[in-house]
């Protein structure tokens, strides 16, 4: 089998993501990718570290010959831009993988209420399956649109989903405290991103309100079988990649760190991307770059009666691009790891 | 005036931010520095920033001359060793400000359950005072011996204080989530420490129990007027300085922003290196780097009833050294910012 | 003395390094700061680690009456835009230090080659005095305007000084291999400044030519009493601060490194800002952070006969703001490290 | 087929990183990966990032019979350990691909000169192929024993090579101007590798003389003809990865950007790893990252006559374990880019 793709929106971190991914993915050729700032160029102006990669040429947008052929179309474009384009992506018979946050909330109201903006094709909200493949795998294989989750959901759903569908914890007092690395803010030129600005900067960021907030709290509701809320605070890291959750919960019943640990472990048992570590080790960003895993780590803290679970994954990666893939591969009957063995790169 | 000091441990990296701020400091004289690694050499050496420093010549710390005239050392010595010195040093009529964790416990039983040694100089447990300036003003500048913060503490007392003084919070449901530079860990070699072990990085640990708790839940139990307990998971950042705390705390009333910013604002009016920022900005570790600063945020969520109030300083200046100098100005009697006008050093 | 000073451009890096030097210098009142972008707002809104500085509002460069009763301007606006407004500056009495490149170079000609554009006050050209304390001290006591030197200029001018005067290397090949922090690209928003762009991603720059090279010329130029040429190839570092300028050199004279050294040595004895290391040791950025100082190293290679002089300054300080104030100093008669007390930071 | 492989020295960087590549190349099975700090222990402790690599337990070096049905080994020992090792795996009939510098210098002397001891093999000095497989493919085909080149020497003959082959440079005035990331000291404990002596801390290092000089000498005095001399200067980077190097040289024919680009070119057009960029484009280190990819810029100063060479490679990867997983296809007959097809991580 080959599959046929288009990339839209291939210039931007998570575009380039999807390149690299998918340019070593044997069953994938990538027919078309689009760029407007490039467009006429090759990708690889872009993206010097892709000249080694198959030549590819940018075209705009609005290039639909660029589709002919496409099975399966990644939407890395922002917000907004992207329920402008996936419609007729669908009525061309193309499936649809889109990495924005335009069809993740199946809430019509709760988009506005967060994006500021009407939903530009609110019929679709229904169909669209939430591309966690953890938690919706046999609906990702049927689906015509997958909305890809964010990445701060990604690691937060991780984290928490065995501990709300046993009922282990309380669903009232869910509080995330995350970080982030600085290429979740994209590519877009600004002075909040520059490199002086954020060496040595630590700081926490949206603290009244990030937008990946409803989405956790739409699929956590799921898990937990009721509607809840999670208080989720942002920070922004000096470094490139990945994103460490420290999730603080109040657990149900006094249980030991090992008891804790292999509820999360039997959850994860089959799963190919999920690790569950050893106490007494514990999660790193650089432990999973470049890759699509997810570590877990788990304690209870005795004296105050708290539950941490603490989740890592490479934004780009399990948290965008590589999710991606791996919803692709359920899509087409592939195999979920397909092109995605490579290992994590440390140092 | 012109105060001798004395500085026992000084080429750590606290021992190297004493030399650069009392080298500064117009009231001060340097008469005597220890080292064991570079005993006999040049503080240089150890410290090439310092090359423009006055001479200074590093001796073991058996060489007890080099105390002659001394008015106040500065212990910057592992914990434990410190113990070892401090009683000696104070028959000696020398005032002590020990940066170390060796005083700042005032129960002996607690010291022996977190550092798992006994205490060796028990007797001066109750004398030692705890060298927070914004809340023992009084008592530090009477004391022989103060017992320098913690650089964990600092920034969560600071966060926390107005809070629990004025009954605003649940005091059984303290959490901090609190991310530090590598600085903290000190200049030993190790390989944990290393430059390609961290960068891109971001972890938790010590997850199960740091030591800097039972200090943080005296001096909170303290303000509280009642025996509490506090949850602290501390994270290793990707960067040598600068500790930011995310305080998540349960308050008793229903208040907006602005109403608990004023408090925050009325509680710090007069201090002059605590600043509370306007509403919509939030701290940032290099926004504080180099300078005893600490800058304080705060935001209440509506929806989950969380407060949160963030707080950052510099690890080795408010967090160590530069709280040091401040102890020993109020000790004799000079204004408090005396030596600590430095502005912070961005970008 | 009270100096009365204006800062045009406050809003930039090199703006924001004279607020924080100049706001502790105890000769200078701050009058008057321009920012377009933060025109009518507290200038802590650009830099919140301006908070403990004096509080200063923006006002739009065409505020004229912001100027009233100042003595010196120090201009940190962008190339071209300076050289629009130091001759009405200057008509008005005031004396101006400006850190741009528009006064640097004495050749008209020479400017519109490198810098595209013809010169807008060709007649200051011949009176502005350059910068350099260490080789122009008492023409810039005098001057009415004095062009601060680059960045990159400085740290190679300090390194060949006492070569190129005392005739002692070929000055037909001149080799310079500088790599810079990036804070001296400047605070603009781009793609290319990203901290996701650069952490990890060294790179070489500009290789076909640099602007700072006929600066260099002009000034090696007149040190070696003849019309020479430098080969200067930039690089960029991942890190804020700093330069390190690597010199290679073909000296006349077999000499040993300790001679070398002691060349270096003697030139700068009485210098307060220079100094050269002892054999073994080396320059690195992080031991002249934040600080006005310059440090070399020198050694030969007996195999190939090379010469090798290492310097490294702070780009923002001894390369910019703190040599402004540095000339300042000088021009109204004060010791030249007033205001420059500063150790450096490290770690 | 399948090749058996044996890594000792697994838990070092180098370590690590051949366990990375070769646990995802397919013609490969690791049989056997020693450590004396983790023998007996699982190497994922070591490594978490090898979580979900296939499980390996670490032996002592001492275990031998690890080494049965091995048919190639990896010797990833420090210097002087590894010509202990060698000559017993050779008679066992295994393959040596050495990753320490003991069999890279042909001449007994050179090495007692620049490593100061003994060679303690000196008989396989002759026999040891130099494994650059752009200089030497064919006799690499055929070896028993690889000396896997050092990471500077890589980056400067790849840069080299086809200006010295041509005889179109002076081999008499090389001067190479290198930048290394950090890993390339190893992971050994060590106060000056820690973080926060390194953050903001570009600087020079063995200036007097690096040891990999005379292997560079010797390959390059190959490519020439003649006996040359290299003047090489490395740098430390604050980074994990990458080197770049900087080759300052002159000329012996006046010839365009476009020519040089051009007999560059034409020498590498049918390597699989080695892409000399576009007109205007420059290397950066983070466009090679985790690959084993080299990008080569070059450009001619007409001002002065200077030709500048810039060559970045991953130094974990073509600098080390990349270029030996490289020779190890070349040794077995296997498509040189088997298991070695990852592209670059960027950002």
């Amino acid at each position: 089998m080959t599959i046929s793709v288009a990339i839209l929106g291939a210039t931007g971190y998570t575009g380039g993501e999807l390149v690299r991914l998918l340019s070593r993915h044997q069953e994938v050729r990538i027919l078309h990718v689009t760029s407007e700032r490039y467009a006429g160029k090759p990708l690889r102006l872009a993206f010097p570290h892709l000249h080694n990669a198959p030549e590819l040429l940018c075209r705009p947008l609005g290039d639909l010959a660029g589709l002919e052929g496409v099975d399966v179309a990644f939407c890395a474009l922002p917000h907004k831009a992207s329920m402008a384009e996936v419609p007729a992506l669908l009525e061309r018979q193309i499936r649809v993988i889109d990495l924005s946050a335009d069809f993740r909330l199946q809430d019509a109201a709760t988009y506005r209420a967060w994006y500021g903006d009407d939903h530009r094709a609110p019929e679709l909200l229904a169909e669209a399956v939430y591309g966690l493949p953890e938690l919706h795998r046999s609906a990702i294989a049927q689906a015509r649109l997958v909305a890809n989750p964010g990445c701060y959901p990604t690691s937060v759903l991780l984290a928490l989903a065995p501990l709300l569908r046993g009922g282990w914890i309380d669903p009232q007092t869910l509080l995330v405290d995350s970080k982030s690395g600085v290429s979740g803010a994209g590519r877009a030129a600004s002075q909040e991103g520059l490199f002086a600005e954020l060496e040595g900067g630590f700081r926490a960021y949206k603290v009244e309100g990030h937008r990946h907030t409803p989405e956790m709290e739409q699929e956590l509701s799921k898990l937990a079988g009721l509607d809840l809320r999670v208080r989720f605070v942002p920070h922004l890291l000096p470094q490139s990649r990945g994103i460490l959750s420290t999730c603080h919960l109040r657990p149900h019943a006094v249980r030991s760190q090992r008891e804790w640990q292999e509820t999360l472990a039997a959850f994860y048992q089959h799963e190919p991307f999920v690790q569950v570590l050893d106490a007494g080790l514990w999660p790193a960003t650089n432990h999973v770059r470049g890759s699509n895993f997810c570590h877990l780590g788990v304690t209870v803290d005795a004296r105050t009666g708290w539950l941490t679970v603490v989740s890592v994954i490479d934004n780009l990666v399990k948290g965008a691009a590589g999710q991606a893939v791996q919803n692709m591969n359920l899509m087409f009957a592939l195999p979920e790891p397909c092109g995605l063995e490579q290992l994590p790169l440390f140092p």
